[in-house]
């Protein structure tokens, strides 16, 4: 049997994170080829290419400073030559170039090859709807996908603190596969065959993390926090069930990609952030995006947009009070202390 | 029809906060009689009596000082004249004086009462075995108990903050009931017939909020500390499916006295606080516990060898590796460092 040649297409911070954890295990198993490339989109830094640097020092300087990457690492900044023969290509590049990338690889990909996507967030479809980015990536590519999402803050994964992730995959032995390529003592995979809950928590819970920004901001306390980040769970689940896999399982929002990722998201991350300063501060996103994230891209309130925006093309926008007010208070619609008015009345408890 | 008369056993910091709501309401809603007693462990405040200062100032000074209570709420310092002719009772004290106020009201209860205790933690069955307050309650009254739980931390339900709360119950019809009583458009009630989920919620989260605790001591960062409460909840579903009800819905962990409590613990709570203190200080439980609760009781490590008793005596310590090590590092039988060791090859990740 041949062995697996694996690309990542993508050299950000969680791409060098997972190129970290990759390029550890094919070097140790042997049913995985001693080499992976990694796509790097080609940039100066202090006047040389990203990708040299990459290769001689072996170290992300731009993206993952102080974390030497595996030699089995060869960073390749022309995407086809990245892919080539490959098996297993993991996709870990922004939810915006998806199409892009895709298009230029599309004829070019072994038809056996499987996919691996670690990109959060929707593709806004033709017409206005939402695109899950693993239907994206098999509609260009014509090859199956499965997504990886969880509780991963890059930077802890790259220190090699315990964590867990989430495999979402139809195909068993596919599943077995990942699990092998990805897994190690410190980053621990969970498989489920439930795929499209797993994508979709991934995109959800930056609209929730918004609500517990303002609901910080506002200073409305512990319950009052818990009981959004409920909701939001609660709308999340719904959201799934109405629009998608209408056999999807309750416990893979039990999962790292659901439960502990909503709660890490809504206690520590960048939605959270600019949402509590939206509120204290009166300014917009755009504004707070540019001061506090440095060139990072704020998520939650794009997503709520283009959630609202299938929500109400639907006619459900009754059923996701939460999400609607999120928006609402995002586009200056309605203020953030309306929010509570919003879901006194939730379905949940009728 | 005749009215339905209330009474609260209790008048502690939560009992108070619930007597504010269950006041008011009574006052608006013509079912129930326009006064509830609430009995006061009587005690002296500044010269003079805890109950006749509540009386007349309609404060508890000294449990929930500068909150007015209703009117309709009166204080009553004897526990029988408390809950005479009592149709629903609340019970809202600390979990170590069920068994005695049991035996006091024994016989003494109108034999169509309804009970419904607020009451946090398990009692110690003879023989060591763990027993839910709500049964020591109906052992001992011979009526059905209902629970209330949730993530409502008692200061924040006294500000009228927006939050849910959880009630479970049997009976449809006293579930109704009791959603009247205890709704207002700031505590919002859903009902559940999961009783013994719900109330075992109640006590396994301060187990998993040492845990948490733990990792906060310890820095392993936010990836490791929702890993610890993702598996403190798988544990505590596993925990209902072995020793309580096979015919659980895992939906009832979806709810407030599920991942919001939990995750309101987990971030916020004295479990959490003292656990993080013992790692960092290496100072012992009793001693932090004199220092950093002002007379409050920490229950996670009580909880904690309580279920490891059940857990060693039903020969299952290994499905509940988080459980044991959590209750193993509170004895000083291993280090807190050794946490990451007994959960990284958790049954979960198999």
């Amino acid at each position: 049997m041949s062995k697996l040649r694996v690309s990542i297409i993508g050299s950000g911070n969680w791409g060098s994170a997972i190129a970290k954890i990759v390029g550890k295990n094919v070097e140790k198993l042997s049913q995985f080829e001693n080499r992976v490339n990694m796509y790097v989109y080609e940039e100066m830094v202090n006047g040389k290419k990203l990708s040299e640097i990459i290769n001689e020092t072996h170290e992300n300087v731009k993206y993952l400073p102080n974390h030497k990457l595996p030699t089995t690492i060869i960073a390749v900044p022309d995407l086809l030559k990245a892919v080539e023969d490959a098996d297993i290509l993991i996709f870990v590049i922004p939810h915006q170039f998806v199409k892009n990338v895709g298009n230029q690889l599309a004829g070019k990909i072994k038809n056996t090859a499987i996919a691996l996507s670690l990109i959060k967030g929707f593709d806004i479809a033709e017409g206005g709807g939402i695109e899950l980015i693993s239907n994206v990536i098999t509609k260009h590519l014509q090859i199956p996908c499965s997504v990886l999402m969880g509780a991963n803050l890059a930077n802890e994964v790259a220190d090699e603190k315990f964590c867990e992730t989430t495999i979402g995959c139809h195909n068993p032995k596919t599943s077995l596969i990942l699990k092998e390529l990805i897994q190690t003592p410190n980053f621990r995979v969970v498989t489920t065959e439930d795929v499209e809950t797993v994508e979709v928590c991934g995109a959800l819970k930056n609209i929730v993390a918004c609500g517990a920004g303002f609901s910080d901001g506002l200073d409305l306390g512990d319950n009052t926090k818990a009981a959004i980040i409920r909701l939001g769970l609660m709308e999340m689940i719904k959201f799934v069930e109405v629009f998608y896999d209408k056999n999807h399982k309750l416990s893979t929002f039990f999962e790292s990609c659901g439960i502990a990722d909503l709660v890490t998201t809504c206690y520590g991350g960048r939605n959270r952030k600019c949402s509590e300063a939206f509120v204290r501060t009166g300014r917009n996103f755009d504004e707070l995006e540019k001061e506090m994230l440095n060139g990072q891209r704020l998520q939650g309130p794009e997503t709520a947009a283009e959630v609202y925006h299938m929500l109400k093309c639907k006619n459900m926008e009754e059923k996701f009070p939460l999400f609607r007010a999120i928006h609402r208070i995002c586009i200056g619609e309605i203020k953030p202390k309306d929010l509570i008015d919003c879901i006194r009345q939730h379905p949940e408890h009728m």
